[in-house]
């Protein structure tokens, strides 16, 4: 079974939708990543860090959907990150109402000895410093490193993500973050920049409006499934990426061709995570619901037109 | 073969985009809807008018690609509809500049006799009169009626528009369109409420992010091709309804698995247009550009996932 190493922070969320409001809930970027990775055969460790004040029901939930939970640091006398946003009523922007960074402040990621040999890293928005060290704690090179990242780390740490993003596969990024990246604003254009940059992969995500996959010349998109209603966008993006890693990783196949079925798993996980609020829904897809979703995006995107 | 009315402005245009500007070219609806469908076997006529300054060489350009141009009126004393626009930075929005109806405002769209028991009526963006008018006028009733419209006469003339929408089997808006005329913003909702209406297609063109085709529950999505420079979008949507259109009167079929496979020779022409001003590509496009193009298309969303 392929090893899987998952960074980012597992946290607090408090949310408003213009569906309603939501208390001190689980969160963070490595808890979705990992709650869809946990769909698929991969032996999946969370490197993360939690203040004391981390209920431990929220670790076992983790732990019961066999994510390996020993490199989650959890720091006695410290608080675990916060994060609190309101949504707009079109549910494509944010306000950040409050970020308190606490124990994720002086978070020094450690990899769990037996997962310095894995085969896929990925690595959750998080500063560039933080995912760099990661990939210089593994032993063996890893088959695949995925990278996310997002427009703040541009603002403040540009350099520090160019030095990492030179050491990725694959990058996933939003259309405004490859936009500014790059200063481009055609998303092809963005993405032949990226490549430059050193991934061979580019995975640009549209929200509502999809995912593309580019490798050079060749291009991928994924729709977004049309739905009445997106309940709570939050992590969304985290619960993608946590497919696509979850779905490359048993399948050790990393050619575009099966890159492209993890972009429609992504996608598969990720409209899921959109029907409740926070991690919710996650915590209780079957097997079943996720094969159903998939006959759904077939049917949404599969033709058959014979050219002559 | 099938024969396929098709009713709209013939008109001149002038545009400006950041690429630069044009003087007064050829443009209209119908135009774009003719040189769209004109790349199917089919019999089609246009229904339109023009004035006296309108160049025979234009008419002939519609002649010369086997659309019946019987049914446009010339108003030898009369000018013809002029449009002008400024597409701005984005491509996605767009300030007219000047709308002189001309010989449009007393349009009295005639169908061509031999065109009276059309299998396919594809009524271009007027106002919902002349569509209802050209309905009144089929000797045998169609097998699809098709209409495509815009927010103005949503807001000038809601009541036409909602009695033409009763008469037609499928609808081409926008997105914003769809949200102005139902009050829902999800995309589905909307539809669902389109369906009431009447038609039991509902075509939601959303630009850049592609086109969903909904029937009750089914649902088909096509994005559109991602392209590094978009020159001129005017006309796309057009194309699409008259490659759509085409493809379906010339196949005969109007089961959803087989308008499924016009929204992607719709999306596919529509590609074509936006690469040059105004007409000018669509004038030039081969039978192998556009298999070339479809191999494209399928490239970009077609996946294998076996289920198990």
């Amino acid at each position: 079974m392929s090893k899987l190493v998952i960074v980012g922070t597992v946290a607090f969320d408090a949310i408003e939708t213009p569906f309603g409001k939501t208390d001190k809930i689980l969160g963070g970027a490595a808890t979705y990543i990992g709650l869809s990775a946990s769909h698929f055969d991969v032996d999946a460790t969370l490197v993360s860090v939690v203040g004391g004040d981390f209920p431990e029901t929220y670790l076992n939930l983790l732990s019961d959907k066999n994510l390996d939970t020993s490199g989650i640091e959890v720091v006695k006398d410290g608080k675990t990150f916060f994060w609190s946003g309101r949504y707009h009523n079109d549910m494509n922007s944010r306000d950040t109402l409050a970020t308190e960074l606490n124990t994720l402040a002086d978070f020094n990621p450690v990899v769990p000895k037996n997962y310095t040999d894995a085969d896929v890293v990925m690595l959750g928005n998080l500063h560039p410093l933080v995912q760099a060290s990661v990939l210089d704690q593994m032993t063996v090179k890893p088959k695949l490193v995925i990278l996310d990242t997002m427009n703040f780390w541009m603002d403040c740490a540009l350099d520090d993500l160019l030095n990492v993003i030179k050491r990725i596969d694959v990058i996933t990024i939003n259309d405004e973050e490859a936009r500014q990246l790059t200063g481009e604003y055609a998303l092809v254009a963005a993405a032949k920049k990226i490549h430059k940059m050193g991934p061979k992969y580019v995975v640009i995500k549209k929200g509502e409006h999809g995912a593309l996959l580019f490798n050079d010349d060749n291009v991928f998109f994924a729709p977004a499934l049309p739905l009445e209603e997106v309940f709570d966008p939050t992590g969304a993006g985290d619960t993608f990426a946590g497919g696509f890693a979850g779905y490359l990783a048993q399948t050790n196949n990393i050619s575009f061709e099966n890159m492209k079925n993890a972009v429609i798993y992504g996608s598969t996980l990720a409209s899921f995570c959109v029907e409740k609020f926070g991690t919710e829904r996650m915590q209780h897809v079957s097997k079943n619901d996720v094969e159903k979703r998939l006959l759904q995006f077939k049917a949404l995107t599969q033709f058959d037109i014979k050219l002559t």
